[in-house]
């Protein structure tokens, strides 16, 4: 789908929920003559910007056409600071010609990572994907196929560490943006995680909080469910607990083994992953605590 | 869920696509002291205010608290109607503490009826339902047992005209505002339904525009399809081609007879048409064209 | 939907999982000219009728017309009895012509209450409905205008064992068969449970087994999912662990505040409730182990 | 998914229903010491085999073992063709360890030829893919990638016929057996239709029967719907009123462009076909009239 539209800027914003918010926004971009294609907030009365206080939480996405803009893109992030700074906002500013660096880390199953890699090579998503990461030597020929470098690390406990740092500097020479956790089925450490926040996404074989952690379909077949699931989540430093990006779940019966749970699962895993990507990719995802506000 | 919040009013707006409408209509809010609690708008570039003209048009909602708002009910639409002059706007304002009043249209099968009746004594609609009018004597024990008046309006073809002439007459004693067809297996009169655009909400059993018309349970069994749908959408004088509310489907298989896909479909036509309803009644709901914009 | 098949007898099997199982069944049938209408099996390889033994379970139900058989309905379970003892089954006969006597058990909310009284008024379910049990005066209304008994037992903490003897006796009374917790929200004592071994039906307000326990809105909110569901299950002694029965979910988003959970997640208990009764009540679920064959 | 399983038999019967048919095949498998791992049946009390006639259509798949099983592979039809024939059987005998082969068809969008040759290269379908077949040169990359045949036919209105009697021509050089139109935009002649009858699937972009034809998402857009649908369907001479394999739906709004629901489509129809191919190839499919039964 290669898109048409004018470059745009999309601002996200989050802060304490105040009256005015939604005017001066609208006021700034009007003066400018910003010609706005997507608006929309939220407010949260029961969240909180400052721990231990209720005060509500303002999240915003808005997006206009910089074709016609009054200013450059250098010229708009200085000339809403002042806007920023009057009501305490936690803000970016995004330009839809950026295109960001994604690394797929995978493990033995390789069916999101071709999916994502089919996906990149039809123009679904705009992004470069420089590199694959693996914990196994398997997926040299799919990585060789779609011309995408291949480096494998493999990650006993003792080497996890010094693995991860060899890891980070890869990433780092490759000026990644985005992880993207593909069936990764190493814990990543926690100075990894802390060093991408909001910016590892994990796809995770249940409908969490059901099932977290290991061998989730066997756990589903014991406990006889009706349904089975799928969660993109971004990565903290606590197990399956980050905040929730994109779910789903199809039917299941008795009739299905684990295998059948595992194919059954395998084609949801792809599609929620795939959401997950595309929604932060396209700057429709806030987080504020431990939620995402998914501007859809 | 008895709603405890203060009383809001509603803005709801379509026109023809321009810069500054948003930053006009929250100025306007923002001066006056609103506290804005739900925002949205969509933009159609693709549709046109004025029949063979490109223009694109813009649907805005936007509901915000009393509570603290400069201008009483009475004040607000004069106050609101430079800005809506300017713009070339169709606008509505609508007040929560309005308790619209319902008529409920049935036939023979009483479980969208029942349906409704319930979650309105429990609390869940706002409105008043001062009656129930159908083309058969069966279902007074149901209104008797709920409190409300059944009126019985035998329709043949030769007294169609004169029996909905005594139904509106009922309806506007009555001060019907929304009419439900719950089931209700009569063809409308184009003056009836001429009387109240955007006023009739019907529930059609089957995914339009597949299977439009008569039977479509048979034909859907017929067709081998393998899922089975439900539409609730305003009623226009072409049947069954009014603007959509709300759609749904379930699975069905070969196992499923026509006696089963009707036991499954009578849920999904209870759970679509309340769903409309319940859109409708609180104010989200936008027709323009022969569509609706869904504001949820 | 009146059911105008003539009578039907239905088997339901359980046993290890041998050889000959089908077709002795299958021929027992045939020889006293049986028109079987539905047959299916399930087996379970991973599962075993006999703790720490790996063998397979093998799992049946089979329905055929009374209409032209050569048995008369008292004369089947004996006939049978020789191919059970030789297969060690452990089965079931039931016969259509039958009507179960449910009781409703509700406290506070009224929701699957109404929409279960109301589909057995329509006879979408074959039953009798000689009692509604509740912790609450409210529902007394209810009850009456469907012409049912209303029966009210305050539960305390000292006082549950003793009401629940009371239950007990008043359900022996009504010759009741099933129990059906619409919503009720004390959790009955162990003796209790025990008498009504796979009896006594529960809808729980999450999409098990996420969120069992109390509160499962407020925590389905908190943790920030993006479907809620809700799990119709046979009621064990251990709190919200049984056999499930059914399962679905919806959609929710950051804009679905707690309230908003409540409401979509009633509907989804009506549904999941009611779909899980009527399979019961249609001999369609057969328990092993922790979980149900659903031969839907 | 590397199956385990010792190699199987299936055997998919039709026949007009009669007392005896699920006794006499039990007992065949049972007297030749068949373990059963599959058995299933319908009856269509409403179906005719002979058209015209009101009869009922009996449809069975049973599934066994060979390991153990006292005939082989060659002796088993000939042993079970008494039976066929005192029944009037329609049926076809089916082994686990034969290799279908695949002729992959595609126009200009390659999304579902990625997923299908993806999942073939990951082992999910017991197949093999000897050749893809165009209209258009752009994918022969993509069938290099994969190591599969690439040729591409161009059709014109005045050259279709011929064209498609080479396309048979390679097909039969191929030993193809079953042909998936994977966004194949060309309408088959009916020649070609009639050569591969129930052996050729198609995906249609849209929950037939709605929007059957050309452009459906437009037409989709066009009326406002609220879930958008793919079908998999066997190909007949009668333009997408084929058999139904599969079908689904995703919610879609008025935010959604009709590139929008082409987005969202491209999945859903990924996901039909596949899950219709791997019905297909796991003899899960049996055709009577225009429908299918699924045993799943």
């Amino acid at each position: 789908m290669p898109d048409q539209r004018s470059i745009t800027a999309t601002l996200l914003i989050t802060c304490r929920d105040q009256k005015g918010l939604v005017a001066s926004v609208s006021e700034f971009l009007y003066r400018h003559d910003g010609n706005i294609i997507h608006a929309d907030q939220h407010t949260d009365a029961a969240a909180s910007m400052t721990p231990g206080q209720e005060e509500g939480v303002f999240v915003q996405r808005v997006e206009w056409e910089l074709d016609g803009f009054a200013l450059t893109p250098e010229e708009i992030a200085p000339a809403f600071q002042p806007i920023a700074e009057r009501f305490g906002m936690r803000w970016s500013l995004r330009f839809s010609d950026y295109t960001p660096r994604l690394a797929l880390f995978v493990s033995k199953l390789p069916h999101c990572l071709y999916d994502l890699l089919a996906r990149w090579r039809m123009g679904e998503f705009r992004a470069d994907i420089p590199l694959i990461i693996s914990n196994h030597e398997d997926h040299q020929p799919i990585a060789d196929s779609f011309g995408v470098s291949y480096y494998c690390f493999e990650i006993e406990h003792e080497t996890k560490e010094i693995q991860e740092q060899k890891i980070v500097r890869l990433l780092e020479e490759h000026a990644v943006d985005v992880i993207v956790l593909a069936r990764y089925m190493q814990v990543l450490g926690e100075a990894f995680v802390a060093r991408y926040p909001g910016r590892i996404i994990n796809i995770h074989h249940s409908f969490l909080p059901a099932f977290a952690g290991a061998r989730p379909y066997h756990h589903a077949h014991e406990r006889g469910v009706k349904l089975i699931g799928a969660t993109a989540h971004y990565v903290t430093t606590e197990l399956d607990q980050g905040p929730i990006i994109a779910q789903d779940v199809v039917q299941v019966s008795h009739r299905d083994s684990v295998p059948d749970l595992v194919r059954k699962g395998r084609d949801l895993e792809k599609l929620v992953l795939a959401r997950a990507l595309d929604l932060h990719l396209r700057n429709r995802v806030v987080v504020y605590g431990n939620k995402t506000v998914v501007f859809d």
